[in-house]
């Protein structure tokens, strides 16, 4: 999970930017809003290393899925958004057909906000070793894509780098494509549960013991990585801030104090504190279901 | 997981009396801290009608033992938590040979911060079915109390009240005495897992569906209830509060303008949100098996 | 989970009667066979205590089901099952809208071979929480059967018998009819996952502590028990007599000899063992899905 | 789980021999009885190709720990157990002071009788991040091994053999040693929870989708690998030959007609069954939690 950040999430950045600004020199936005489904896609592609600069995000390209429902309870709603997050994740990918792709579940299954990746790998429908058994014409007749799937597990727990583990499987395996899934931090509690965002830039996996924590992309692994990321928590001074900010524009109070009071406080504690909504066990399986759902659909759509 | 009110902790209520006011009339207030083992013990009794209703409390006494470590990765400090847990217990249970002990673990086994309570049943030696099969000198030769247990499980998976749960239990089984374990929200991020509150009142399991959800104390059961909590969350509303009041403070803002914008902006959604330390999955855990083998080492000492 | 007998099904009873022998007087039976889907359905009524004496079972209805595939990968197909299975048990249950249901997962959890009852439970959408809360017009507009589910858990973690436990929340929430829902043991490998056994005569936990071992049924809980069942199991005693069967029949050699053997030398620690497949963690997850699909279907058909 | 052969213990395959043979040209044999604490230690070493081939084993080293209460309820039974499983691996890894380890969980934790792997994998107190974290300092200071562990997941779930993703993580993380742990089978159920074989020669996950699945060993990994395994499940074609054979002696029926039988009739579905004691969940976890102690005492023994 992804916290050490204010948030993981371009298109909060974008919204960030100065009001009226319009999409950036080097960057192209595009939006996408599907009226009676509710269901809103902000695509941002940044192209050159100064608007990279500017967002603080690296080149690339940036799809947010906004779905309301997407973690609920309702299954039908769900399966329409796992339709939308595939027909996305297959801009990304590209024609996917006879290649092989890794599918990696990053977080801690033991920690509710954080298990998004692992329950997701516990939806796939991994056809590789299918592929193996029975041969190119089971692949052909099923149009598979041949993929494969790994929880990672944490730090704590395996004594490794999810960056490390990954690496050898690739170097092992060698995948054409890896596929990230992780649980995001947002700026907004409204994103919790509602959003999808993914990206061909790769993931860089919460701030751990320092330099030895590895990135999963293109550099790291020598293929491609496509992240896929829900936000699940905001960090605790994210929503003090969210909430004084409303305060200080109401009385009218200058922001400036309030920034000198954290700059001479510090955030302290806050830092090692998480804020989630509290049905954020339902949301995480839902989310991680729906991912599944939209994993699946992309690579053995004939098998499921 | 009790979060409706700002805090479940009746020590907390008594730091926030005035500064320099002594104990109120109507309760009595006692501080032990061993100081080797930094473990402090608040006992506070209320005894009148009058101090329960300053205090927002019900007449009863509440023993909050502060532990730092007694969730943590120290096995020796837990065990040491554990024994003085142990030690407190005894004096809301009494003595207990040969009664009949009923252990409620409340909560959402799914929900990592609101796992305490199926987590500390999960630990529990339990004997009652034990002494039913060997009989009264089995347990007169291992001084055994009869202790029996149950995770009472969550309204949306069982379309029970744990209160409704519980009552039909006691009435079938008709234990002496409940002992209700329970995750709590705190008003400050500082205790999360570094506390446990003991209290002879029985629970108030969260907010629910309104008036159906049923306290679980000696009024609805009809015997004694002990209450043992540990703080694992505090609201998102709280924490907001706790920043903003040092902000207020040091620049001198009046806290009443703080006040009326709370009055009229409300707390919104973040009434629907809660905040936990980012270990809490570990943190959860652990402070369970503390409990549990504090209440192993009232019950079945000899056995364990 | 019960594996006292040599078996809990009905259907092998009968088969265990005389070759050409017709159902017995006091009895009917009644066979369906849906060919085109490969389900076949044996209902046989016991209807007086000779012919209740003469199949060692009680008075009542018993429905099998023997369905290939329920509990297999094909979700379509446990779909179908599921209906078949909801027809059955609506059977038994007469008509139940607006009444009050109890469903009962008996076994452990930890134990895959035993924990069909609790994740049964898990897959369950109860509604009588909903109802309490939005009332007699929430629950006429979906024509919704009030029901609600427990995990029971076993004795050795609870200390609790599952019939007493059952008994107090029979007592306190008083349901019309409780569905219980356990793993069986059968005498043949090839009904291990393939069958389900319905009933309206209750059911029999396991052999445990000997007396203190209650019965679910209508004597005990003072309603309607409908029990059911997937044999998860075989006694390895069983299995061992299944091909030693064979042998003696190939070789003519006397069946008494071995009888006498096993008189002599008793069947030992093969009590203590248990004969499962090599899937059966999958089986009894997907034999679980469609038995809660099956009661979703039919209390909450609206809902789901 | 390995429950292709019929027994994967070295210690059944000896006293298959003929009786009265004494060990094996090409072997050495090594006998301890702890007597008081009822713990039988059997060391075999097949040291040439022609004792290897009548042994139906590879060259290397075979420990046998027999302990009855090595899976059992008494603690402190089991960390005597572990403290003498804890010499005996120290034996096969020689001094590790320094070293880099990988642990490897094989098995289904899906699957009670095949979720000893992963449940070791929970008790260990790995160090390897530590150590990068804290330097050779903290190493030198406690005396650490790097450790590191991964529970390599099944094929269905993941779509990898166990050997692939090991072998991508030992390239990558280049380890000294690999230990392996899994479930496996026995010919006597007298053994089951009872019995813990350790030896250098590695391992050889169950049959699976044939060639593809690799071995875990020297040859695969290029490091040594020592296995520890604990036999939970008989095959039920076992179960039947162990009872036939007690009926063939003593009723003097010659054993080539059943041998004739077997041949005839296959073992058919019996091929898919396996017979385990009906505490096995305990059994399994208990067992995990006794070598997860032997390998934490051996490389963090200050640590812990």
């Amino acid at each position: 999970m992804q916290t050490g950040g204010r948030t993981d999430l371009a298109v909060e950045l974008k919204e960030g930017l100065q009001a009226g600004a319009e999409c950036q020199n080097g960057m192209s936005c595009r939006e996408e809003f599907h009226k009676h489904k509710n269901v809103h896609v902000s695509t941002v592609v940044i192209s050159d290393e100064e608007a990279a600069k500017v967002m603080g995000k690296q080149i690339g390209t940036y799809i947010t899925v906004e779905a309301p429902g997407l973690s609920g309870a309702d299954e039908k709603r769900r399966r329409y958004v796992a339709e939308i997050l595939a027909e996305k994740l297959l801009l990304l990918t590209g024609k996917t057909e006879g290649k092989s792709i890794l599918v990696v579940g990053l977080g801690n299954r033991e920690a509710t906000p954080d298990a998004l990746g692992p329950l997701t790998i516990d939806g796939l429908v991994v056809t590789r070793h299918l592929i193996l058994e029975l041969g190119a014409s089971f692949r052909e007749k099923y149009h598979l894509t041949s993929f494969f799937a790994v929880a990672a597990g944490v730090l704590a727990q395996t004594g490794m780098e999810s960056g490390e583990m990954v690496k050898g499987i690739v170097n092992e395996l060698k995948p054409d494509l890896v596929i990230a899934i992780d649980a995001l931090a947002a700026r907004s509690t409204g994103r919790l549960g509602t959003t999808v965002q993914l990206t061909d830039t790769g993931i860089y996996p919460g701030a751990g013991i320092g330099n030895n924590r590895q990135a999963l992309n293109r550099a790291t692994l020598g293929v491609p990585v496509i992240a896929v990321g829900v936000p699940t928590v905001v960090d605790a001074a994210t929503i003090v801030q969210e909430r004084i900010g409303q305060f200080l524009k109401k009385t009218g109070v200058s922001e400036e104090e309030w920034n000198r009071f954290c700059d001479e406080t510090g955030n302290g504690e806050q830092k090692a504190l998480f804020v989630t909504p509290k049905g954020i066990d339902e949301l995480v399986h839902q989310a991680g279901d729906t991912i599944a759902d939209a994993i699946n659909m992309c690579f053995c759509k004939e098998l499921v």
